[in-house]
């Protein structure tokens, strides 16, 4: 009754004797809660916000459904063990084209201990989070039946240089994306999965303003999981293109002050998918700032 | 001719022998170069900004203007010194109300040293800046010609929690500030300074859509400036609100994307001011999460 999930681009995977999340076949997904209180903190997320009548509707519709949580047979043959009961936001879903983007330069709360800052601020530093705002946590992109998908490994899409990002995020709208890194997307299907009154933009801005307004949570290490189906275009429908924000073990209370962390990260997102839209041809880096000195910051100068 | 500015809140200041920078009676602020790259990046900022015909006009308005660099007797007796030589942001003004607030909650850019980091790291930490996304350098509140300013310490204003920062927020708007910290704020001129089409909040907010767009510049531990002349309000005039940022030690290149982490800071900043303008009345945070647990981040745990 209960499988893998098929179209999983990040976290840690079921199968092989491995603990992973599983979905059932009426459209949920069944995630182990972490045992530490990773586990419990997600659980109070998602009962405090599915509970919580001051989030509008057209920002709730971002996030997953939650049906409770529930002890089921776990993936690693470990016995009943709690699971989270979420929306499968892949149920229907025909060959879709997934990126999974973690939001925020910063993936630790005020409040974690140095060991756990040191080991995140290294993730972040080493990865694209500190100089973009966020990084990809994985990805799959649908190329066509007889290629199936293109589906990076994790490493190679964490790294990345803003060029790097940029034709990602160009590929994932194109109408083939696994060729060499250095080849020229074409775009494609940019102005009906980015563009448009429903498209992916325009659900990143409604988000954005949300996150200027709302003081109540911090996402810290939270992402935003982005999908389309290719396949639809070609039947001549809208590609059914959708964020939703998901993993919030690291959620933690706004107390009155806006989660720039998490807004800063999305407008740094924004801004890269507003450049697709108004220059779908280039894919390169304009040299913006040609005239300033390349970064003279002092290594130990004392602020 | 050269003397020590009369409404300097941060930063080192020149007398008893203290390299600080000084002013002359034309309108010009003589700030010495730092000795170590600090110095020479701020130069090159300046240098790049004053000819990059991509600033709008508007934009432009809120930064002091440069007149190069020049040799003056240092304060510190230490003779001829390099100088910045920049406009006086305080000529003209009486008794001006000023706060000196340092945006961002990350105040060192993504190449500097682990040394580096590690002291910004702390003062980050230890600051308001990690969970506000930004803090207080200095500040002076003019209260009357009996009482003169209220200038609280710099060590006292910087590692406020959010109810604090409010509160002085608050009274920098208000006919008494010098009280203790737990009376009320009357908020009386508000609405002319903060408010209004050209008050500091429609100032932030025209800084904001910039820094939505603009790639040229990160801005590393750069302040935003604010002054009014609570006097002139009292004589039936505008108060004179402005912004204008300063310090751009640790402004480095933009390379194509935005400024997310001083972009995160500003929108945290406004909306603080916003909600002053929204309820003048109420000093207290509002309790937003009382439905969600108190923090349960994992003090080790993986993310």
């Amino acid at each position: 009754m209960l499988k893998v999930p098929d179209h999983q681009v990040a976290g840690h995977k079921a199968g092989n004797g491995k603990l992973g999340p599983l979905v059932d076949d009426s459209g949920h997904f069944y995630k182990p809660l972490q045992g530490d209180e990773r586990g419990s903190n997600e659980v109070s997320f998602y009962a405090s916000f599915s509970s919580n009548t001051r989030i509008p509707g057209h920002i709730r519709r971002f996030f997953p459904n939650f049906y409770g949580t529930q002890l089921v047979e776990a993936s690693d043959g470990s016995g009943l063990q709690p699971h989270l009961v979420l929306q499968d936001l892949t149920l229907g879903r025909v060959n879709p084209s997934i990126m999974d983007i973690k939001i925020g330069s910063r993936t630790w709360p005020p409040q974690a201990t140095k060991d756990y800052i040191s080991k995140c601020l290294k993730k972040d530093r080493e990865s694209s989070s500190i100089p973009l705002g966020f990084r990809f946590s994985g990805l799959q992109i649908y190329e066509s039946r007889e290629l199936g998908f293109w589906k990076p490994g994790k490493r190679s899409i964490k790294c990345l240089s803003a060029d790097e990002v940029k034709l990602i995020l160009r590929k994932f709208v194109s109408s083939h994306a696994s060729e060499e890194m250095d080849s020229k997307p074409d775009c494609t299907f940019a102005s009906v999965v980015y563009g448009g009154s429903a498209g992916i933009l325009a659900q990143l801005l409604e988000l954005k303003a949300w996150f200027e307004d709302q003081t109540i949570y911090h996402f810290y290490s939270c992402s935003v999981l982005m999908t389309y189906e290719k396949e639809l275009i070609s039947n001549g429908k809208s590609p059914n293109a959708e964020i939703k924000l998901v993993d919030f073990a690291h959620v933690v209370e706004g107390k009155g002050v806006i989660d720039h962390n998490f807004l800063g990260g999305l407008c740094s997102l924004i801004k890269f998918i507003s450049e697709i839209l108004t220059t779908p041809d280039e894919c390169t880096t304009e040299s913006s700032s040609e005239d300033f000195r390349k970064n003279r910051i002092s290594e130990d100068g004392a602020p």
